[in-house]
């Protein structure tokens, strides 16, 4: 099975980065780029049987290193196979 | 208009962080986690009025700056709003 989890900053915080890569682009003549905010997309392929379990399983791997919960938000998405 | 953009390196590419979160979910008790791949999202607040023009505009953001087409491949997915 497998889990795809997407991480990124809660609205409140800066993402220095983001705003980096949209002024570079504004630079390059993509005059239409309003704001850029940058994420991550961890794959994870897992030996779980039952999505449930996948699912509950991924949350914790979240809370317990991948997701940094005061700064950030992340959703976790099961993908068939 | 918003433009989601996933960035992931190219199968044959070696993910040296993607392996040392796997075994350290591995070590956390995480025994039924296979293989991670990491990869970077980049959400893009676009001014455009055109679907087509958007994602035209967007896969030139790509090769000229968002992507390293040597080593990642890409997505680009269009969002509603």
């Amino acid at each position: 099975m497998k889990a795809r989890v997407h991480i990124f900053f809660k609205e409140s915080v800066l993402d220095p980065q983001g705003s980096t890569v949209a002024s570079s682009l504004q630079r390059l003549g993509f005059s239409k780029v309003k704001e850029v905010r940058m994420g991550k997309v961890i794959d994870l392929i897992l030996d779980h049987q039952l999505p449930e379990e996948a699912r509950k399983d991924v949350a914790k791997m979240c809370e317990k290193l991948l997701v940094n919960p005061v700064i950030e938000s992340y959703r976790v998405e099961l993908l068939e196979k």
